[in-house]
């Protein structure tokens, strides 16, 4: 008998159709005597339904407010998908993450999971119930309620499977595992049967929606074994482990990103720290930064350029020129029309041969460079926004149809 | 500086508009020193809402997963009115029946409240917060949601101002007190500055919609001082306490139910304890019998006659024909087509012309009397439902109009 987290998303129990789906795959995992924990996301637009009710009474509520508000979300879904398996006969309970013990940090709307407790959720295992928790959401030491901000269902179920030592952590979701690439724009993208937790954690980080890399890092860091499979076609999907086997490609995955911009401080002096102290800057305001390139620029002045989310281009740029006279820079240039393209596997750098196989793939298609970033797995090149599908399917095919 | 407890109903907070009202009418209450504990039932609808969405998957869902499904009506409610009070710039916090420490019964559904802990409400009023409360539920002694069943905001309220000593209770609804009887049928019907609890026990038991019972002998047995009044229009509500000014007429108001059926058991044997036996019968059944009548049937048999709720006829008659072999009867009669009409006062029964009164009413308006029933404060009639509204007014007229 094996202990098994099951997580569903929002669209995945959107109506009663689709939760008595869900059951369906619960009671079959169950009735195979198994031990089933399932974490359960806010159905399809309930979030945005309340979101819309707290708008309309104020649009700048507290975050402590709002996750009391959309707590209620994934309640009201777990209570359902309990109901659904109560009309199948199978014995279950629905449990809320205070009940569980699911216990956060204070932060609303993001927060961390700090430890979870174990006593009501083994209790009921005891008794053979189905235990089916909300995902989503904590509680803090003050007792109030948290929300874990993007991908914190995934969050939560790995969580789950990492404090009860689960067998499998099955992460059902609208897509039937993880992509070599986004099959909307390379139609013969191949499903892999099984890529590295590191890889994932690449290709989450590098745009792929699949999984957020918050979960990724935590079943990293428990050794979870996790499964990224289709709710609606019952077949394999990708297995997420500590060694995926190699591919005879080098490569698990080709990511893009459209969502971000490209800031440049031009001409700054060279004085000591001013790296550290832009980047510090940005960070206080909790702008994340991505590729950052710095080069010598005329006059022995030198440029730094770095990639922000889209959204926080203008706060960036704000933000330096409120401190133009400390950091003594010429001017600032953006550019919101860019795109990132990266290639992802393990063992990547090793071989020098894959890097300067991506370049080529790019000259051939006529595609211009703006600049290269990369890790230990992973190099990513930044384009013009309008050049980045094109980059994913000649990527795609230098690697993958060319074997 | 008083402490106040503010209950408001689903039609009170049904939409944005509504919640910035009442958001209104508490922080009056606030900037004038006081401190003030708010109890919100569900939003209007939402409670339809979600019962049409389970019945949708299971019509036949348990209790304890409805109760979890349906609490999360009260929390969207609370999280809402906190954001409006939020809006204007006054301290508050929302919190859950867990998060208070509302305990009850583990009777889902139907739960009774054990106690309330006072630590976080006080420590939030201490910091002069605005504490808001979701009513109709509790948590029993597993850790499981329970609703308190009809009536069960008024009950929360009052538990509240109970535990917390509160010098008013307010129940804000959508009529502005308790009336001498429905005004709907009777257009002058009187509004009551002030009346007994025990005037409001009977009122509310009759038929009277504005109080639920339970609430009501939970302010009689903690001497709450309890306010009913209008969300809408602001104006000096109905007061209920202890002893009640007592009124010119002896009687605080005519009361009607039509939801009741009669049931007679007819030719009982004379064989000792059959009354005990077809009354446990039905009440381990959970059917609350109202009026009971016994009278000699002819041969020396006997007959009782017993209201029940309309909804429970068919079942109390499947139950005793059952137990026909032990209860020896030779038939039972039914009717659905029957309503009672009451009057409520203190004193009444002591006061014999006042029965009397109400008896010539009822035949200046050539209507037939059923049974009668009487408590120490009440006169109930039992006629033919399609005589209700004309016995009201007949007898609203006699004691309030000929003064």
């Amino acid at each position: 008998m094996s202990l098994i987290v099951q997580k569903f998303g929002g669209s995945s129990v959107k109506d009663a159709q689709c939760i008595k789906r869900v059951a369906g795959i619960i009671a079959e995992t169950y009735l195979e005597g198994n031990d089933v924990i399932v974490v359960l996301s806010a159905q399809g637009d309930t979030t945005d339904d309340l979101i819309a009710k707290a708008e309309e009474i104020n649009p700048r509520a507290s975050k402590r407010e709002m996750d009391m508000l959309l707590s209620t979300g994934e309640q009201i879904s777990v209570a359902l998908c309990a109901m659904a398996l109560e009309a199948m006969g199978l014995p279950c309970v629905s449990l809320t993450a205070w009940q569980v013990g699911i216990h956060s940090t204070g932060v609303h709307s993001d927060a961390r999971i700090r430890k979870i407790d174990s006593e009501r959720v083994r209790s009921e295992l005891d008794q053979h119930h189905i235990v089916i928790v909300t995902g989503f959401q904590g509680i803090d030491r003050a007792g109030d309620v948290t929300t874990l901000g993007r991908g914190g269902s995934d969050t939560s179920a790995v969580a789950l499977a990492a404090a009860f030592k689960a067998d499998r952590c099955q992460i059902y979701t609208d897509v039937d595992g993880v992509y070599t690439t986004d099959p909307r724009i390379v139609p013969n993208a191949r499903k892999l049967d099984e890529v590295s937790y590191d890889e994932m954690l690449e290709l989450a980080s590098q745009g792929a929606q699949v999984l957020h890399n918050r979960s990724v890092e935590l079943a990293k860091k428990f050794h979870v074994h996790l499964e990224v499979l289709s709710s609606i076609v019952k077949k394999p999907g990708t297995i997420v482990k500590e060694v995926a086997k190699v591919e005879k490609t080098n490569i698990a995955g080709v990511a893009k990103d459209t969502s971000i911009a490209c800031v440049a401080l031009v001409g700054l002096q060279h004085n000591p720290g001013v790296a550290f102290q832009v980047f510090d800057l940005l960070s206080k305001s909790n702008i994340n930064v991505d590729v950052i390139l710095q080069s010598i620029g005329r006059d022995d002045s030198k440029d730094i350029t770095f990639t922000v989310h889209r959204k926080d281009m203008d706060e960036a740029v704000r933000i330096l020129e409120d401190h133009r006279d400390t950091l003594k820079f010429d001017h600032i240039q953006t550019d919101d029309g860019i795109g990132k393209v990266s290639i992802v596997g393990a063992g990547l750098m090793s071989n020098c041969g894959v890097a300067a196989k991506m370049f080529e793939a790019l000259y051939e298609a006529g595609i211009n460079i703006q600049m290269v970033n990369t890790s230990e797995i992973r190099v990513s090149v930044l384009l013009d926004e309008e050049d980045v599908n094109k980059a994913v399917k000649a990527i795609h095919a230098k690697f993958f149809d060319e074997l």
